[in-house]
């Protein structure tokens, strides 16, 4: 079964506590903005997507419990609601995106009573979860087209359903593989140092039934020279206007890595990854991170104490090493600059 | 300070309890041929130079602690001893080389009392730990002059003192030239799964001095693309006639990494490391150990605890991707198979 890291359900919004896995698999119930204010900070719902559909249910909860009987109330209750999700992760891009469509929303309708407003943000925040999906789902049958006759795949981090809403990007095709009825072993990188491969991504394949076996980042280059790899597949923090595309730490090594393989790298995003005011990765900042995630795993040191350590939490696949980029859009394949500028005058790459 | 893992203190053989670091460091006073045993078994002691010298000790402490008053007696303890301690872990070639040495030695000797010959036993021991340190210095001061202008050096695993008796083999260079007074910075790849590399590698460079920054082994590529890498050393476990060597985990990955960025790929290992019996890296045996090593860390898991994985313990550095492999007798250069069969015949390269 594929996994939903957030759903409604009978009013409710459920999440899966993202943080227990893969040591406890527990479903939150999330009544108030305050409580999903909380869960977004404690990372258990993380990915892009997901936060963007996270930061819209978060508003829902909290007009629900306001009250406001007019326009002005209205329109002033999801202001408040959107400015306080948005300090959960203020760095989170899709958390301030998925604010400004719920605040654009409440500006469009006609104010007639709390409960059909009430209605009409969740409605838009359903809506954010279901166009993800259909995002998602477009990825998978994109990817799985180029992807139908291999037999191992390699994937980083976890670009996979708990990273969106069902399905992920770089997963996606999996999914559909498997919906499909096609046989195929997926090699997990536990990508160090916080294991999201290892945690995230071999627990919801194994979920959903799919073959799979974790690998230390450091063995990819092996399965890859004993012929148990036919593509690599990654997800992307952002693409830059040239095909450059930043992800997870030790994207750029597996794509050297592929590349003296003569192994396919691909790299699956939703189209609006694509930074078109990025010329090359080059511009893109690598963000450095506490080098205690290093340091420790839980309460024990895994380096000693007061060590250097270098924490860089992104890197940049360069557009040589990429042999396609897969949208919900469609296949972008070389040269980048022009066809993904293509894609994004016409709207879509003609069949 | 460099870290010596063994050696013997006022008739006293001491040992680092390598499986407290970096947590807690903490010397072990050794008396019996038992806890030298046990110290083998808990990896207390690692690596294979330090393994045979613990093994000579180990044999030493046996004899000390029995009593014989005949040349047979004496014989027949030191076998009896030998033959214990190579129970302790019993895949460790050193311990039954080191083990062969002492049998050897007790049947050389003209036997006159108890004590003259646990001296001699003693002296025999401590033999091996002398020559250990020679070489490894050697190997130490030939690798100082490849590396003498790097500003940046990349090391995996704990190729370094902790493993040998001093100086260490891939680590050997890097003291001689702090010794020298030369400022470099080292990077060491924290060597998943067991994390060689962060525990024990960073730790016995800074109890030295040198400048030393842990990263995970997914970085390697970043760390050499942004030019903080001239030259990439480790060791090897086994050399093939042609010069594939393999060594840990992760050294195939990196081998790659540097040919793709031009940074020269250098192997550090005693000439004995070199088993002219194997053709190439392709009848190399790759050891696959327990998936715990990855699915846990202490007791915490690191990974869904029924997954899947692969756990190889090795990999083998192409003799195509080694720019020379360095040794006590000298630097061997390509072709590896001509000048390595010319090191065996001639005993040492010319100047």
């Amino acid at each position: 079964m594929k996994t939903k890291p957030i759903w409604v359900e009978d009013g409710v919004v459920k999440i899966i506590a993202q943080t227990l896995l893969p040591e406890e698999y527990k479903v939150l119930d999330i009544h108030t903005i305050e409580e999903m204010w909380d869960a977004i900070k404690r990372l258990e719902v993380r990915g892009a997507p997901a936060i963007g559909i996270a930061s819209g249910f978060g508003i829902y909860l909290g007009i629900k419990n306001a009250s406001f009987n007019s326009r002005e109330g209205f329109i002033e209750a999801v202001d408040r609601a959107a400015e306080y999700i948005c300090t959960s992760r203020p760095t989170a891009y899709n958390l301030f995106w998925a604010a400004d469509r719920m605040k654009k929303r409440a500006r469009e309708i006609e104010f007639t009573n709390e409960n059909e407003a009430n209605d009409i943000i969740l409605q838009e925040a359903k809506k954010i979860l279901a166009e993800d999906i259909a995002s998602c789902k477009s990825i998978g049958l994109y990817g799985a087209e180029l992807l139908a006759s291999c037999e191992g795949l390699l994937t980083h981090c976890n670009a996979g359903a708990l990273a969106t809403s069902e399905y992920g990007t770089a997963l996606a095709p999996m999914y559909i593989l498997h919906e499909q009825g096609h046989e195929f072993k997926v090699f997990a990188d536990e990508t160090r140092p916080l294991l999201q491969g290892s945690r995230l991504t071999a627990w919801e394949l194994k979920q959903a039934g799919i073959d799979v076996t974790v690998i230390c980042d450091n063995m990819a280059g092996l399965v890859m020279k004993t012929g148990q790899i036919d593509a690599v597949i990654v997800g992307a923090d952002r693409i830059a206007a040239n095909g450059d595309s930043a992800n997870k730490i030790g994207t750029y090594s597996l794509s050297i890595l592929a590349k003296a393989h003569n192994i396919p790298f691909y790299i699956a995003a939703p189209f609006s990854t694509v930074d078109f005011s990025i010329k090359s990765g080059d511009d893109i900042p690598i963000e450095e991170r506490d080098g205690d995630e290093i340091r420790h795993f839980g309460e024990r040191l895994t380096a000693p104490k007061d060590i250097k350590v270098f924490n860089p939490a992104f890197d940049v696949a360069p557009a040589d090493n990429i042999t396609a980029i897969i949208t919900e859009k469609g296949i972008v394949e070389p040269p980048f600059k022009e066809n993904l500028q293509k894609v994004f005058n016409e709207g879509k790459l003609k069949e």
